[in-house]
């Protein structure tokens, strides 16, 4: 019954999305036995602008 | 003094969200007498190309 | 596909987390058509003590 | 290693999430000894639409 | 940057954690380039009697 | 109506947690205008057995 929860900054393609998804919910069965088809997965694609570390905006440390 | 969040995939109609809100806030009160005015609902309507079930993109599922 | 997560501060009875399990459930299938089968809810249960409200942890307030 | 999640209702500019993120990072180092770099702050800028208090949207509140 | 949050119903073992955690750094290190020193995982185990699926308690279906 | 999620690696005496919550309360009325008694601070103190950083849990980088 697993949730799982995917922050990143940034965009994915919707093949890396693909990839994310299938790889999690392979890795949960192999690993804990969990049913594939009970596994969601979400994504979230953060803005730089609303991502901080170290202090200072993701958006900001690449200037 | 309750914080829900609710997740679906793909996008509601916003009197679909006030019947959530309205709904989510009356039962926590009725069955946990928690006060309407201290509940807050957060609602993410989630790209069907950003979830996955069973190891597949929603948005690939539907093709 | 609904994930929710409810947090209240302080504990719940069992039959408090059997009936906001089942109203949930049933207001996200009459309002959006989600089936209940699909529908995830998970509740927290936190301490007054990790919970905060206008600048005071509730474990304070109740002094 | 800390992870904060700041969801606030409506937009906040640039500035104001440059120094939230700076305050709680500086926060988290001097309350807890948490090094800077370790700190991660992700920002949600919700919808007023999909954020529900009392039992109303926030965007009937204000019609 | 990515920061990945696990939820499960019951518990898992510390051989388990550690097989998920290295799993998902190193799917996110293959897929999107993500450096494995940057991606934090978080892993809830929840209580059976806190996750509801189908409108009833995972504790209650196992009666 | 903010609401903040603060999740740290180990424990927090209460103190700590007092001046996290008091920090972000004000923080969030400085920057951004937010009434004290709108924002929400949830802490979460997670198990470092539970928390993954560079593939490896926190509880076996200390050994």
């Amino acid at each position: 019954m697993p949730y799982v929860n995917v922050k990143v900054a940034g965009n994915l393609t919707e093949d890396q999305k693909r990839k994310i998804v299938e790889g999690i919910t392979e890795l949960l069965q192999d690993v804990a036995g969990k049913p594939p088809e009970s596994t969601y997965v979400v994504i979230d694609e953060v803005n730089r602008e609303n991502w901080g570390k170290g202090g200072k905006l993701l958006s900001d440390k690449e200037k």
